[in-house]
């Protein structure tokens, strides 16, 4: 019973993930769902990136998931670009339908790019297609060299996976060879893009790996 | 349909969290049902506090939730005290049926505590009594000072707070202050514990609270 429902649920969001998908090729815009722990720093990524591709004439929104808060919505609605904010109340990820009707909100013909801050959370959101073009999994390094292993189902199907908060390493005595060691079991298909959004080091990549995947036709 | 399900599910493992519970207090022993997002630093928590209370004769054991691999039940099998990894095959959350078998497993007339290690998570652990007489969510420094407000739902039902990597508040620019305005309106009894494992920094004020929780009469 208890797993019928489940399946259920999961093919109800995998035939409307299906729909925001061709609603957003229609549109022209490419998205992506960002998923990480609490924390890794999801938000000052995108503080970083959409004012870059937006002064390059890229347009962009984003719809962001938070539990209880509108922080995050706040933050980046200081940017200039549309934020829509979903209010899971609790929920542990983002679902197909919430992206539905936040989509319906956003003049979608507009934009070139839809990103999708998801819930902080390393495992509930690896289980959910929301109709992303591209899923991009982030660790950090305060969290320690263990994660991709330990969180496998995150870091798997990631199409890129960005390790923030580099300006830590040596100070941390954190092992990223240790991280690439694991990834040769996990994903030996997805980049790995180093980065720090304090320091900005390694902004540049995850900017390149943006506008190449966009001007590229994209096969789910 | 779905919510009775959920509802039923919910209901059997409270029913089952405090069988558990009865268990842990015919035997003696105090238990901890510890959570925090993924690499706040759990496991380096207990392989500092754990030898500091064998020394005093205190005994402990450890049931640790992981998703996939044996790392952290790695790390606490080279301490001197038992440990019962539950995998949970990529489950979010450790539910009261799962400690339940593991406590089986457990010398518990023996034991003076038994620590869980709940899967790294900060949104789905908070649904789920163990049995636990304590709860302690722990945040650490590089997650951001404004997680209080948006995993409420960790915070609100907590024991104790613990506020890890503190050596870093300076580095980062945590603004502390906020964490405790955010508790204002989350949680006022739970006391806050600042600490960094790294540095030691805050651990005797961690080992006297469970000193101290340890000889008092508990009512949940």
């Amino acid at each position: 019973m208890k797993i019928n429902v489940v399946k259920n649920v999961l093919d109800a969001n995998d035939a409307l993930a299906g729909e925001n998908r061709r609603r957003l090729d229609e549109a022209g815009a490419w998205c992506v769902n960002l998923t990480s722990a609490p924390g890794s720093g999801k938000t000052t990524l995108l503080e970083r990136t959409l004012p870059v591709l937006v002064r390059e004439g890229l347009s962009c929104a984003v719809i962001v998931g938070d539990l209880q808060t509108t922080r995050d919505a706040d933050r980046l609605g200081a940017l200039d670009v549309p934020v829509t904010q979903i209010n899971t109340e609790g929920g542990c990820h983002l679902s197909a339908p919430q992206i539905a009707e936040a989509l319906q909100g956003l003049p979608l013909s507009t934009l070139r790019y839809v990103f999708i801050e998801n819930v902080g959370n390393m495992v509930c959101p690896a289980g959910f297609d929301l109709g992303e073009h591209a899923r991009v999994a982030m660790l950090s390094v305060p969290e320690g060299d263990d994660k991709i292993a330990k969180y496998n189902t995150l870091f798997q199907p990631a199409d890129a996976i960005l390790l923030n908060k580099i300006d830590l390493v040596e100070m941390l005595g954190y092992d990223t060879a240790r991280v690439y060691d694991d990834l040769k079991r996990v994903n030996t298909a997805a980049p790995v893009i180093e980065l720090s959004c304090r320091t900005g080091e390694g902004l540049d990549a995850w900017l390149d790996w943006l506008r190449r995947r966009k001007t590229r036709p994209y096969a789910k």
